[in-house]
């Protein structure tokens, strides 16, 4: 039993009704779907997350809630307290572009700046978390994190299952094979892996954990035995960007249900512009290297294997959807 | 009885039923709803036509099917030839920009530049059609494209009456009150208020028609009694740039269920804006001009009303998203 179940996500799921997307699902050819969490609300699925910690921690001191990110997890929960009325201080490293921290100010956040690299913004984050008591969200090692992001698989499955023509066989198993999802820190798929379990087993589809070859935290960390740090690089670094695994990721992503698959930058800078080009949706590169590892023949399915691709974020200047 | 029927359009459902995409609905705040035509094949809902025309058609000359546009109708009657292995001859303007050429080139569609202007090259194909025999397909204004079409409105009834909580109860009608669309030639909208129609009456919800202040066919039409020429220009010219609503499509939707609305070319751009900014949505001008009549107030919903809009487009240059 890991430290977050499907249980918990089922919960998360309750609490976050109403206040994030249901996100769509395209099937794109027999047997192949795709999730469309890049059309969540402030660009992906960090919202999730951020919703199901900030409403897990009952009543909140005026100092709000605190994170560290200049990327989708700062914009996910500065949308999540101005729609739940609560004050939100964001660290982010200086270098930070100017686009960024104006996409944090115009959703009412608070905005330091501080620190030559992200680890710095982190530290002081954590330090003025320390002195005035704000609730502290984290990008992907927490337990309401997992379990809110993981409310992305369950609605997978209700919704490839409701999508499959005729009734379900319960004799034919789930109406999904393989759910391909990109991996940073891990809380996502490690999220998807537990939401979209069999409740009740320890069963479900197959994870294929997809990551940048330049950034393989979880690849090496199955190698090691444990999470390790790893170098940081190429296209997906500014939203797949952790360096080391997390913890309770971990936990579930070491688990028999899940297969890490690496995939080049190429790969998923082709994937980006067949999205767009294809299918019209305007994915930045991270949200672009689960389908590349279909593409690229990274992961090849089975004859028949029914699989779903979660193509989660959107926050991407979309003047280089045609040009990068 | 209106010479294209709801049973037309439960026939053309069958009939394209695998070849096009069943587009995705969205709820983005309670009783508002929006339809994602724009991810449509070839980037809008204008397969949906063409491949009823073609599949209606039976056994095909060798010269295959032919179409004149530069436009929307012309990538998606080159998508569906392709998808059905039909020759298909695309007659474009020589204004015609080349990328737009590339676009349908690169879906195998052979094209002939003919004429100064649009009227000029669709003389030019009716007359090669009358010598092949090759299939012609109308952009709106052939029973076949509007039944097509409308299979739209369908799966939006089903959709939206799936996704209300709880079973729906006969006593409190349908789930959808008010369905906005945007009116060039005017097939798409008549489809869709056939498509929305309770089967055996002549009921169903509201059609909002929304047409550029700039291009109003449908408008002056309902004004004189019948179809009339009117001035083309405008934002949403390239894809609602007819400058006569079809006679198909003015019998539908002069009737009791549809209103008439106007927006200006600044509503329709901040609307496309706004559709890229809030919801990650990469439309072209045409595609947001039905949200533009809610955004701006040109179309005011009662309280309780539930209204979905259809964002029907998305061939456009991403890049534009932010600048224009």
């Amino acid at each position: 039993m890991t430290t977050v179940t499907h249980e918990h996500v089922l919960a998360a799921a309750r609490r976050i009704a109403g206040h994030v997307l249901r996100t769509p699902v395209i099937q794109i050819s027999p047997g192949l779907w795709l999730k469309l969490e890049l059309l969540q609300h402030a660009g992906s699925f960090k919202v999730r997350g951020a919703f199901n910690r900030i409403l897990s921690a009952g009543r909140l001191p005026d100092s709000g809630v605190i994170a560290a990110s200049g990327g989708n997890h700062g914009l996910a929960v500065a949308y999540a307290a101005r729609a739940l009325g609560v004050r939100a201080e964001i660290y982010v490293p200086e270098v930070t572009s100017p686009v960024k921290v104006d996409g944090l100010r115009a959703l009412g956040a608070h905005i330091v700046q501080t620190g030559a690299i992200y680890s710095e913004a982190a530290d002081a984050a954590a330090k003025r978390a320390a002195e005035t008591g704000a609730l502290s969200v984290h990008a992907y090692d927490q337990a309401e994190v997992v379990a809110g992001q993981g409310t992305t698989g369950l609605e997978l499955v209700e919704q490839v299952g409701a999508a499959s023509t005729g009734a379900p066989d319960p004799a034919q198993g789930p109406a999904l094979d393989t759910v391909l999802v990109a991996v940073g820190g891990g809380g996502f798929a490690a999220g998807i892996t537990l939401g979209t379990a069999t409740p009740g087993s320890g069963s479900g589809p197959k994870i294929v954990a997809v990551e940048p070859e330049r950034i393989p935290t979880l690849n090496a960390a199955l190698q090691a035995g444990e999470p390790v740090q790893v170098e940081v690089g190429g296209v997906g670094a500014d939203a797949l960007g952790a360096s080391k695994i997390g913890g309770l990721a971990f936990e579930v992503l070491s688990g028999p249900r899940v297969e890490s698959v690496l995939v080049t930058d190429e790969a998923i800078v082709s994937a980006r512009r067949t999205l767009w080009e294809r299918h019209r949706l305007a994915a930045e590169h991270a949200g672009a290297a689960a389908y590349a590892a279909l593409l690229s023949g990274a992961y090849r399915p089975e004859p028949g294997e029914r699989v779903a691709v979660v193509v989660c974020g959107s926050n991407t200047d979309p003047a280089t959807l045609t040009t990068s």
